[in-house]
C-alpha cells in the first residue's frame, strides 16, 4: 500500500479528535485515563503546596479537583513534583547509549534532558548529532538537542570533523531542536570572529536559543558577549561571576555534575529575587556519579540542605528551565502541561517513590521497560567504524629528541610546565604520553613527557579525549603504549589497562569511541576495575586514571597539553 | 532593474555584519550610536535600581558601563525603564488610524502593543487583518498581533465576515502575529465545539499563544478551557478569579481601561510571590480616556499609590508581557534588547520625560515626527467602502407590532426586560431602537423600543456597535431615526446626532465604520461635542450617549439585545 502524506486539514483534525478528549476529561464527562488520587503537589505558578486529584489524559494533564479515572493511583501523604530537567548536559560523558542513559535517571525523576552531542559531532560530524536524534527518539526521557556550535573545539585540533554553520543549519527544523550548544568560543565571540558570530546570528535566524560558556568573563568583553546573542551561562563558579551575567540578562544554569560542582558557590542565587533566572544542569556526569549520587534530584536534595526553600529548588530543576528553552507544556503541574510527575515521601529524605512520564509510570521501586529507539543501520555502522589507525609497533613512539614535560597538578586539570626529558624516567615519574590522530589515518602521532601520573609499569590508553577524541595513551615503556592502542582500535574505542601485552582491565566503547552498547552497571563495574588495575600499576591516588588524561589534550587549558603534533604552550601557542 | 532574491547566505551575512558592529561598540573598540550617559536603570532581572552608561548600536542596547557615543545624552538624576507592553487591546477602540493612536501613546512610555483586530476582522474579515498589519507597518510603536478568534462573536450576528481556522491560518506566518486572541467563546470550548477547538488546535501546531476571555469561568470547566490551551486572561474582576487562573497556569493580564478597570481589585497579585505571572493591558481605550488618563503608564502610577513596590509594577509594565509573548528582545534593560527606553524623574511623580524607541528619540516634551506606514490601495479603497445599505426612509421604521422593551441600567451594560411596546413614547421614556445591517445591503431591519436612555426629541446613531459594527440607532421619531442612518452611510460610518433632518455633531469613521483618518484630538472635540449635543436632545446623565449604545446590539450580555432580526431575550434565547 502506498503511504499517504497527512494534509494540513488531516493534521489539524487528528489533534483536534486528541484534545477534544482531553477537553471531556477535563470537565468530567469522560473518566480520565490515570487520576493521582488526594495529592500534595508543588505549584510553581503561585508558589505554594496545592491539594486536589490530578487527572491526566492523552499524556497531559486534564486538570485538579475531583477526578475519576480508569487507572487510580492513591497518593496521600506524599508530595507530587513535576519531572526534573538538566538544562545542559553531554549524554556522552554517561559513557553508554542514550537509552541506557535514560534507565539510569528515571528512577531520579529526571523527564527532560537538553544534550549537546558535542562529543560524538567531534568525531562523527552531522552525523553523529544524527544518530544521537535518532538514538532518543521517543525514550521515556525528553532528550532536546542544543547543536554544537565549536567542532572542533579550537582549530589546533584534529577532530573527526569541522562543522560550520551551514553545516549544521538543517537540523533546526528538527522538532527537538532547541538552539545553539554552549559557545565555548568566547574570545572569538568578544573579538567579532565571522565564523562565531555567523552562527549565532544563524539560530537567531532561526528563533533559537543560544548557550553560553565563558568562565569569568566580565565588563565590556561580557557586554560584547550577551550582545552578540548568548542566553545563559553555565560556568560561573562564583556568585559575583554568576551575578554580573544574570545582571546583564543571562540565564544562569547552575552546575552540580562529576567534573564541575557550582551549587554551593551559587547558593545565594536560589531566593525570590533571582530564582526566576536560574535553572540546574549538570555537564557531565560519569557512571559510578549517576549510580551513587542521582541526577537533578541529587542537586535538589543539596540545595535543601544548604538552606534553599524546596519549592524554590523545585523551580530550578524544571519549571524555568522549561520557560527558558521555550517547552512551554512541561515545568508545571497544571491543564496542558505533560503528565510528567516525580512522587517523594517528603522533602526532608526526598525519596522518590515513583515517576510518571507522560502519564505513564516508568519507576515506582522498579524500573518499567521501554522500547529502545531503532537507529538507521547506516549510521548504526558509521558510529561503529569510526578508528581509521594502522596498526602501530613500539617503534612509533621512539622520539630521541627532548619533549615538554606535562606537569599534572593533584584534583586539577590544568597542568604546569615541567620542562623538557628524552627518555621515560619510571623512577623520578617521567612518563611517555602520545596522541594519536585516529579520525583519518594521518598517521600523526604528537609525542611528550608527563609527571605526575605515577604508573611504574605497563601503559594506560583512552579514546575519550576532549575534545577530538584521538586516542592518547601514557605508558612506561614503548611496547605497551603500541599495544594499548592498537587494543582500543581493536574495540573501535574505549579504555585500556596494559602490561606486557596483556590486557588487565578495559572499557570497550565502540559507539564513537566513546559510547558502551552496553548497561550503565556493566560498564560501571569494567570501569571501576579497570580503575583498580591502573592504580595497581601505580598511578597516583588522587589522580582519575582515565578522566584526568581525557582532559590531557584539550588545547586551551594552561600550561602544557599534548595534541597530534606534538606538546603545545597553551600560553604562548608554541609547540616544545 | 530586476529585484534580486536575498540568498540564505546573504541574509545571514548582513545579519552578521550588523552584529558584529554591535559587537565592536560593546566591547568598546568603536563609539556607540548613543549613550544614556550615568543611568539609574531599573534591571528587571536583578530586582534593582543599575547605576551605569547605557550604549547602544543598531537599535540594540549593546552594553552597561562606561561607554561613549556619537550621541550623548546626560540622564543623571532621572530614572531609565524598559518601554511599556500594552498585553491585549483593540487599537479600534481609539477610533483613530494606527499611527495616530502611536502619537497618542508614545509620549506615555509605550513602545510595544498586542493588538487583537477583532472590531475591523467583524467588518472586513482578513481583508480588515491585513489593513491593520500594513497600517502599522515599522511604526514606532511595534504593534504585534492576535489574530481575532470569534467572527462573528456570535452566530446571532450578522457581520461583515465569517473568519474560520483555515481563513486566518496564513497569518502565523507573519513576524508580528504572536497567536490566537483572546477566545471568548469559552462556552465552546468547554463543551469541546469543534470549530472552536480546531482553531486552538491550529494556533497550536503553529507554535503560536491563545488568549483568554473567561470572566468568573471555575472549578472542571476553567480546566477544561486552559487544557484546551489558552494560556491567558484579561477578564479577572476579583481576587479570587484570578487566583484560581493562575494557580491553573494562566497568565493574567491585569486590565486597567476605559470601559473595565480591575487593576484596584487584582493589586494582591502584584507581589513577589505572583507578580511574574502578571502583566497589564488596557483592553479598549476611548479618545479622551487616552488624552487625559494615558496609557500603561497610568495602570503604572495607580499601582504604585496603591502600594506597589515600583519595580514589580514595571515588570509588569514591560517585562513579563514580553516573556509571555516570547518577544524576548524587549522587557528589559540588558545587552541584546531592544533600545527602547523611558525616562522618568522619579517614581512618585512618574512623569515621563524621554521616550526612545529602538534607540531613536521619539518624544521629549515634543513628539518627534515619523512616516506613516503607506497601505495597499485595493485596501485603503476596501476599508472606506464597508457600508451597502440603500437609502431609508421613515417607513423603514414604521412597525405596528408590540416589540420587547429594552431596559437600560445606569452605570451597567447590561439590560433587563421592561416588558412590552408598540409606540413611541417620549413622556415615558419609551424610544425606539433599531439595527440596520450594513454590510450586505440586506435590508434586515431588526426593530425593538429602549426604555432609560432619555432623548426628548431627535435620533442619535453610531456604526460602532459590538461586535459586527451594524448601524444602531435609537430615535424619538422615525424621521429622524432615518436620516441619522442615511447620513452614516453618506459619511460612510461614524456617529450622529439629528435633529429634524439636521446633523446637530458627528464624527466620521470612514475606516471600517469605526476609525477615523483624522487625528486624535480632532475626533476627540468631535465627539465631545457630539455628546454634548446628545445631551442636550435629552440624554440621561451617566448614560454615554454611544458608547451604550454600541453594547446594545451585543447578543452575549442579558438579558434584551437588539439585532438585525429583532430584539433577543438572550436569557432564553427567543426573539421578543
Amino acid at each position: 500500500m502506498m503511504s499517504v502524506k497527512e494534509s494540513y486539514a488531516g493534521k489539524i483534525n487528528r489533534k483536534m479528535n486528541k484534545k477534544l478528549h482531553v477537553i471531556h476529561v477535563a470537565s468530567g464527562r469522560m473518566p480520565a485515563d490515570l487520576v493521582l488520587k488526594n495529592a500534595a503537589y508543588v505549584n510553581v505558578f503561585s508558589n505554594e503546596i496545592c491539594h486536589a486529584d490530578i487527572a491526566v489524559a492523552e499524556g497531559l494533564i486534564v486538570g485538579m479537583g475531583e477526578y475519576h479515572g480508569v487507572e487510580e493511583v492513591d497518593v496521600s501523604g506524599k508530595i507530587v513534583l513535576p519531572g526534573f530537567i538538566d538544562a545542559h548536559i553531554h549524554l556522552e560523558s554517561s559513557l553508554v547509549s542514550p537509552s541506557e542513559f535514560a534507565k539510569a535517571v528515571l528512577p531520579h525523576g529526571t523527564t527532560t534532558v537538553i544534550t549537546d552531542p558535542h562529543e560524538i559531532a567531534n568525531v562523527m560530524g552531522t552525523d553523529g548529532i544524527e544518530y544521537m536524534l535518532q538514538a532518543t527518539e521517543d525514550l521515556p526521557v525528553d532528550v532536546r538537542f542544543m547543536l554544537p556550535s565549536c567542532v572542533p573545539a579550537t582549530p589546533l585540533d584534529e577532530s573527526g570533523a569541522n562543522l560550520d554553520y551551514r553545516a549544521i543549519d538543517s537540523f533546526y527544523d528538527h522538532p527537538r531542536v532547541q538552539g545553539l550548544a554552549e559557545m565555548m568560543n568566547f574570545v572569538g565571540a568578544v573579538n567579532a570572529d565571522p565564523q562565531v558570530v555567523e552562527k549565532i546570528v544563524a539560530a537567531q535566524a532561526h528563533h533559537k536559543k543560544i548557550d553560553g560558556h565563558a568562565p569569568g568573563l566580565g565588563g565590556a568583553d561580557l557586554n560584547a558577549y550577551i550582545a552578540a546573542g548568548v542566553y545563559s551561562d553555565h560556568e560561573c563558579s562564583d556568585i559575583e561571576d554568576a551575578l554580573a551575567k544574570l545582571r546583564r540578562g543571562q540565564f544562569i544554569m547552575i552546575r552540580e555534575g562529576t567534573a564541575a560542582r557550582n551549587l554551593e558557590a551559587l547558593i545565594p542565587l536560589l531566593c525570590d529575587k533571582y530564582v526566576e533566572r536560574c535553572m540546574f544542569c549538570t555537564d557531565d556526569k560519569h557512571p559510578n556519579d549517576l549510580l551513587e549520587k542521582g541526577h537533578i534530584d541529587y542537586i535538589v536534595k543539596k540545595a535543601i540542605s544548604l538552606g534553599v526553600e524546596p519549592i524554590t529548588a523545585i523551580k530550578a530543576a524544571c519549571h524555568n528551565a522549561a520557560r527558558y528553552f521555550l517547552l512551554n507544556n512541561r515545568g508545571a503541574i497544571a491543564p496542558g502541561y505533560l503528565g510528567d510527575f516525580v512522587v517523594i515521601d517528603n522533602f526532608e529524605n526526598f525519596h522518590i517513590e515513583k515517576v510518571f512520564k507522560k502519564g505513564k509510570l516508568m519507576y515506582d521501586g522498579q524500573l518499567r521497560d521501554f522500547p529502545v529507539p531503532e537507529v538507521d543501520p547506516y549510521l548504526v555502522k558509521r558510529a561503529h567504524n569510526t578508528f581509521h589507525v594502522s596498526l602501530l609497533t613500539a617503534n612509533d613512539f621512539a622520539d630521541p629528541r627532548p619533549r615538554g614535560v606535562i606537569g599534572m597538578v593533584p584534583g586539577e586539570i590544568v597542568t604546569q610546565d615541567e620542562g623538557y626529558a628524552n627518555h621515560i624516567d619510571v623512577e623520578k615519574d617521567i612518563l611517555k604520553i602520545a596522541v594519536i590522530e585516529r579520525h583519518k589515518n594521518t598517521h600523526h602521532i604528537g609525542i611528550g613527557y608527563i609527571k605526575g601520573y605515577g604508573l611504574q609499569e605497563g601503559a594506560v590508553a583512552t579514546s575519550i579525549s576532549h575534545d577530538s577524541h584521538n586516542i592518547i595513551v601514557v605508558g612506561a615503556n614503548e611496547e605497551d603504549m603500541a599495544a594499548a592502542v592498537n587494543r582500543i582500535v581493536e574495540n573501535k574505542g574505549g579504555i585500556t589497562v596494559m602490561r606486557n601485552g596483556a590486557v588487565l582491565g578495559e572499557v570497550p566503547l565502540p559507539i564513537a569511541g566513546i559510547m558502551s552498547d552496553d548497561s550503565l552497571v556493566n560498564v560501571n563495574h569494567d570501569l571501576e576495575e579497570a580503575k583498580a588495575k591502573a592504580y595497581q600499576l601505580g598511578v597516583t591516588p588522587g589522580v582519575d586514571p582515565f578522566m584526568t588524561l581525557s582532559f590531557m589534550a584539550l588545547p586551551v587549558i594552561p600550561s602544557l597539553r599534548i595534541t597530534t603534533r606534538g606538546v603545545l604552550d597553551v600560553n604562548t601557542q608554541q609547540y616544545v
